[in-house]
């Protein structure tokens, strides 16, 4: 027991040390230091990580969001210029255009996510480089500081420590916090229906569809209850949408009537849109969309939504739409984080940047992804909330970054002279979009209003599949993508409901 | 939006049929049939499924539990012979020897768990076949029914419905409904300690492990709360404990180090067990599984739990042990259902079972698994609470229930003639466990007592590896087990908090 008195000792006696987390880590660079000082704001004082030290220590880059655009940034950002401190309320990238694969097992969770210790290692071994699991919740570009909060909100997370604030100081802040999905203030959507952009919401589909189609079979269970709870109810025709859509009645179609036939004649997909279905695919793309889906048996239902109840869903023109699954995915607004910054904003809302994606009127703010826009005064559109837009900017700005720390301009205010070369231009270079069966639609123009390019057909399907095989980041996703691939073709779809 | 009103005339019309969900299934065999009229008890009537008809209906096979026994027994039962109902909370084994590889991602969690309709597919297609997501509430064996109740408890089933009863009439009855861990009654067990029986267990885990390596980081947090928060502790050295111990101390001798090099020197895995560490291997294997454990830096603890608290666990001679993760598993005991059953009990609180897996004074029923036990009157010992004894027990009942049914007897009540041939008898082919570090014991004596071969290190850990993979039931999760240890080899273990 001697053993056990040390340990329990050990615990005790280290309660007196410093409240300095970060004192232990470096001991040669860091000790009594001017970053581990606190904070004081107005009354509340906070750890954190304070200014860094010209000459001392590499200049801090600051990322708030894990999504496309940060990821790709901090992916291109050269380790050696900068300190990458990033900030999100995940650990990890989603390869968002996989994510509707997931929800019905046509392949699985982890492989498409992307933790960002695997995009940039420098933040799990570099000494002055880390994650952060928290949420930005407020910036103040003249002090060069962010506040945050740790995120244990999550299910499970029952027994994990009270959520505390936390403050950065940076020397570059690059805002990628991403946007929420839009519910226009449609009342229910958000207690009933479930979004489709975050790996939990894909497990969260997944769990509740196989739910559905087991308590489905038990007796006791009313024709009409059966019926609804084997309705999945898609809102919005976007490529997300559509995607889903299809992907879930490829799963009847293939795994449903192998596994539970005894419920195969009761499950329908409807997809309800407003206006078209992806309406930003050439016309002849559309129509095709439609004939496929069609052809698999999703009901495509042309209506507004006017409320969402927890079994039903109501159109404008009064019509009732019961559902056992409801998933939302009708774009994206601005976060509340966005809309709460008292920053120059571009029309919708968003973040305003200029052509070099700099916030202007304040010195070393960045913003990309679908937290940003152009402002009115550059003359350009704010670009579509794409992962290709968002990859691009990341991809540009990690450039811009690294010229501006090369020459010298790493620090807090002091690239007031740098050159920063030519500005971003956005050239799209296509979309893409499966509808199930083996069936894709591949649209190469670069805007709606120009011509090019469009295929459909199991040549797109290919060509889907393979871009989208190489992109994803890693090589050990890229091999479990291609190996579930493999074993859904083989085995089918797994069905467990774990 | 004619299509849109079609739609919900569809539905609003079928309000008015038959509240029997079977009814349209089966029209040529089912309509107007005994198995569709309600059943009704003191106060309540039921939906269900009544009694088969001798020349009409197959024999109908209920089975409680989708674990070790009951699997195995769905595997060997001849599905031409009876209609199999398989009725569980859970729609899936769990392959639990390498479950606890899931919990730091050396595994995935789809690879150790088997649709029960991959097991037994007549489940999933014979008509009447069925698998119900419920629970047993209650045995009748007079009337030969079980009554059930359907599960919808667990995380994200929110807007599910609320859970209902019914009732099945039985021609054989297997109860192979499982134990559940045992906490003697120690106060605080289920509220902050995890299982790790069940899936959801190992991902609980796993999300609290990378949520805890995250947190540490963050500026704020003290020196103690952060050794707290990265101190795993487990208690119990069986097996279970002793492999989930290694499992962790590899992951952090290799994953923590690489990714999480900021906070390597904070985590720390303690073990508590009141007696020996794995008591039922030989003594030789135990001392080695000692020795290897302290080597990955595994703190081997004696002593007994007097009460955990939400973030500490206080033994017996007062001493306090702080932790961030604690790891419950001291075995397995009666659950409320089997302490519920009015039947004869083994010593232990078990069913009590013959020696040919019956339930005596009781036509019909049987019980295998680690709900059962062998009665005092039959003179042999309760087998222990392995997965090697349910799998035997599960394959010798199906090879009787086959011969049952072959000769006649499969329906209710008309076995009583049928020679039943030899009874159960259990050999043990050896035990095997592994440390971590690519190594592991092998146990191949016959029982405590006896003497025999016992082999450990890196032989035994090949021999421990390829075992198992021989032993996951379906082709797919074998491909899957052997791909997740590849590229766990390969690319290290996924850190995604998903």
């Amino acid at each position: 027991m001697a053993w056990l008195r040390t340990l329990c000792r050990v615990y005790r006696s280290s309660s007196s040390t410093s409240s300095w987390i970060m004192a232990n880590r470096c001991p040669s660079t860091l000790s009594a230091d001017m970053r581990f000082a606190s904070f004081s704001s107005a009354s509340t004082a906070y750890a954190g990580l304070g200014p860094t030290r010209p000459g001392v220590d590499k200049p801090r880059l600051v990322v708030l969001g894990t999504g496309w655009a940060g990821c790709r940034m901090m992916k291109g950002v050269d380790a050696g210029l900068y300190d990458i401190v990033c900030v999100s309320p995940r650990n990890h990238m989603v390869f968002t255009p996989l994510l509707a694969s997931t929800c019905v097992g046509t392949l699985e969770f982890r492989s498409v996510a992307e933790p960002i210790g695997r995009i940039q290692p420098a933040i799990s071994t570099a000494p002055g480089s880390y994650f952060f699991l928290a949420s930005c919740t407020a910036v103040d570009p003249d002090e060069h500081t962010v506040q945050c909060e740790t995120v244990t909100d999550q299910e499970g997370d029952k027994d994990s420590p009270e959520p505390w604030k936390f403050k950065l100081s940076y020397d570059k802040l690059v805002i990628a916090a991403g946007a929420e999905a839009s519910t226009f203030g449609i009342h229910g959507v958000k207690e009933h229906a479930i979004f489709l952009r975050e790996v939990h919401h894909a497990q969260e589909i997944r769990r509740r569809l196989l739910l559905n189609l087991m308590l489905s079979d038990v007796p006791g269970i009313s024709e009409d209850e059966k019926k609804r709870l084997l309705h999945c109810v898609v809102i919005g025709g976007g490529p997300t949408g559509v995607e889903f859509s299809g992907e879930l009645s490829d799963f009847i179609k293939k795994d449903v009537h192998d596994r539970y036939s005894h419920v195969k004649d009761y499950i329908h997909v409807t997809l309800i849109e407003a206006n078209e279905i992806l309406s930003s695919f050439d016309v002849r793309l559309r129509q095709y969309a439609t004939k496929q889906l069609t052809k698999s048996g999703v009901h495509l239902v042309r209506g507004v939504v006017k409320d969402v109840l927890p079994e039903k869903v109501i159109l404008n023109d009064g019509s009732e739409i019961p559902y056992g699954l409801l998933v939302w995915s009708t774009g994206v607004g601005p976060s509340p984080f966005v809309r709460s910054l008292e920053f120059p904003k571009s029309p919708g809302g968003r973040i305003g940047i200029d052509e070099w994606l700099r916030v202007p009127s304040m010195q070393d703010v960045f913003a990309i992804g679908d937290c940003s826009g152009f402002l009115e005064s550059t003359g350009k559109p704010v670009l579509p909330a794409l992962a290709q837009v968002a990859e691009r900017q990341g991809k540009y700005l990690a450039d811009l970054l690294n010229q501006i720390g090369k020459a010298g301009g790493g620090y807090a205010n002091s690239a007031a002279d740098i050159q920063l070369g030519d500005p971003f231009v956005y050239r799209h270079l296509g979309s893409m979009a499966t509808v199930g069966r083996y069936k894709a639609l591949v649209d190469l123009r670069q805007s709606k209003e120009s011509k090019g390019l469009s295929l459909t057909g199991f040549v797109s399907w290919f060509i889907w599949r393979s871009a989208y095989l190489t992109r994803v980041i890693s090589w050990r996703n890229r091999f479990y993508v291609a190996i579930n691939w493999l074993t859904t073709f083989v085995f089918g779809r797994d069905i467990s409901r774990i």
